[in-house]
């Protein structure tokens, strides 16, 4: 395990005063309610520790916004725990459900710490590769590379880094190699919200037998332009949620109080800045292609996520993607993350990614440099 | 594991309506100019990712701290790791030090954290038992516990839940064990400017042979009365803090980003706050400990932390403690802990424990109500 790409490309982006356009974060301000929000809960003494599960208040407001968003009806007792990010929930998740040995299914680009975690929990993380310029899931060769020993299976729909989104169908042989085959899922839908196109929003609650099965995990800091506030959760069915709050007590116990208040009270009274998310980051997403159109890079799809995939294997083919994005940090200052990081045994592929939760300023100055090159 | 003593109790006393003294936490407002700051921050846009060992100023402010306190010269940028709680920077670090078969020693009665944290690593917790009334660490006994698989000593000084605070002569013989045997020591000293009675503020840090060694863990949420905020600190030679980091990048990877910004600001603006604590806690221990002096419960030692171990073998002795704190909480209205959930195998003596940091007319409250018993 070394430093995380995202820190190295945010440290160097800093040090070159470049646009970071690496690391998944906004640059923009967050709402100014849910400020106001958050010095209002904190002020009014709200600052001791949280009961272990979350605010009774947030877990709420997330059976709600689930029964909204997918049907599904939560017991927010139960069937909730707020983590301090998405990333502690995927910790946590894996801790829970990898035993030493058990194998773990994968996909390749994977986001960075699924497979530190595995291994950690003294599993075998099995990496399947998905190819551009789709990466879309072969179901029929996931199902070859099952033993006796897999036990889980880790998705990540809206797909980070590539923008690839489940279909229906991709749901449904999902659901069904699971319940065939008596594994666990990890779905990580921290996305979940950003998804284009009208596409349908679909997400493991969507699917009983799946979800039956599954840690579901999202983040507020995705969906409030937060990324700072470390507040995430995750779903899961009672008895797997049980196991999962025995690992979570003893990892962080709880998360930061006044921000679970501050989260509830936006959940309720502006429930429909989540379902406007999709609508704000597409048009990002359009203006930032449009932008490029005129550009040596070739643009990659993009159905969700805050990502856009950039080959530039018509600039600079001799450059690995490393390479390339130091290049384009130190003498173009625009700040972008390797592709080939998110691959187990890295890439070839000529192929970076490039965050588009950015002021539009932002995205048409960087679009300017990357069209000069 | 089931679920943390910590929120059986809370529960119970929310149900009950009873005055909380079990669960460590203040029931009084955090700095005013604490709570302005985090709002301040928050406002002036730093909602987006800390930098993953932790906001640069706020690292400079631990360095000076450590120097102030403890005359000890840390590489801000190296040697320190801001963490999500103390309970995640235990977590981490026992994760890190602990392989599977290594040996951990720790004294019962012990935090309820540590022990889970071992046996998820795959370790082998070895419990030594400390005994009432002053429990002090035995350190010749301890040497004949260390077989070739021991890996790790976990301290905690000031002690919860005794209240037992490290003389110089236990840092030495702990130092000693430390470095002949080419252990790793834990200390977790979330207390630290909690010690009473004008004792010498002592601490891992102070010790150049054992701090070489050790993971030093600490807790703003104590300090500063914030305990919801989660936001803790790890200290340890670059070393170690490099594998410490990579471990803690995949389990939260940062901390809330304002919070981080306000205490660092307090550390700068109110640095006499954290040096005055221990006579603003000296002061209710020694209210509350008068309070109960009419009482028939018998008071053991306090010589750090925020809280008061009681006797009540004279009150109760048919009740074990956990039914004698279910009595009080139901019958009398004052919750507290037992002290034998800190023991691997429990523990007959009848002994609760209760926490001062509480509002003075809280403390009055509850005294009267124990001085009827
Ligand atoms: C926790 S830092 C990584 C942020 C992120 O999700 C990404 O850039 O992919
Ligand atoms: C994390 S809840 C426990 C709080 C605490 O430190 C204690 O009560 O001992």
């Amino acid at each position: 395990m070394g430093t995380t790409i995202f820190s190295q490309m945010s440290q160097l982006a800093a040090e070159q005063q470049a646009i970071n356009l690496s690391q998944g974060f906004p640059d923009f301000a967050a709402d100014s309610q849910l400020l106001a929000a958050l010095a209002r809960h904190s002020s009014a003494g709200l600052n001791q520790y949280a009961p272990m599960p979350g605010v009774p208040l947030l877990l709420q407001q997330i059976a709600a916004l689930t029964a909204r968003c997918y049907g599904r009806v939560l017991d927010e007792s139960r069937e909730i725990t707020v983590t301090s990010g998405a990333t502690e929930a995927l910790f946590v998740a894996i801790q829970m459900l990898v035993q030493p040995g058990d194998e773990v299914l994968l996909f390749d680009p994977a986001y960075d710490s699924y497979s530190p975690a595995i291994q950690l929990a003294g599993g075998v993380p099995v990496h399947l590769r998905l190819e551009a310029p789709d990466y879309r899931v072969d179901w029929q060769q996931v199902a070859t590379r099952l033993t006796p020993r897999t036990k889980l299976i880790i998705v990540n729909s809206p797909h980070n880094p590539t923008g690839m989104v489940f279909s229906h169908a991709d749901w449904l042989a999902l659901q069904h190699l699971v319940a065939q085959h008596g594994l666990y899922c990890l779905s990580d839908e921290v996305y979940e919200h950003m998804v284009y196109d009208a596409a349908p929003r679909l997400s493991a609650n969507c699917y009983a037998e799946l979800a039956a099965r599954s840690v579901i995990v999202s983040s507020f800091g995705k969906t409030f332009h937060v990324t700072g506030w470390k507040l995430g959760y995750a779903v899961a069915p009672a008895g797997l949620m049980t196991e999962f709050r025995k690992i979570h007590q003893y990892v962080t116990f709880s998360s930061f109080t006044p921000a679970q208040y501050a989260i509830a009270e936006m959940l309720r009274e502006q429930p429909q800045q989540v379902t406007e998310l999709a609508g704000f980051y597409q048009h990002k997403r359009d203006q930032f292609r449009q932008a490029l159109s005129g550009s040596r890079f070739s643009l990659l799809p993009c159905q969700g996520t805050y990502f856009q995939l950039l080959d530039y294997s018509a600039i600079a083919p001799e450059l690995d993607d490393l390479s390339f994005c130091r290049y384009l940090t130190i003498e173009h200052k625009v700040a972008a993350i390797p592709l080939s990081v998110f691959y187990q045994h890295g890439s070839n592929a000529r192929i970076i990614r490039l965050c588009f939760a950015k002021q539009d300023t932002t995205l048409a100055q960087a679009a300017e440099v990357l069209c000069r090159l």
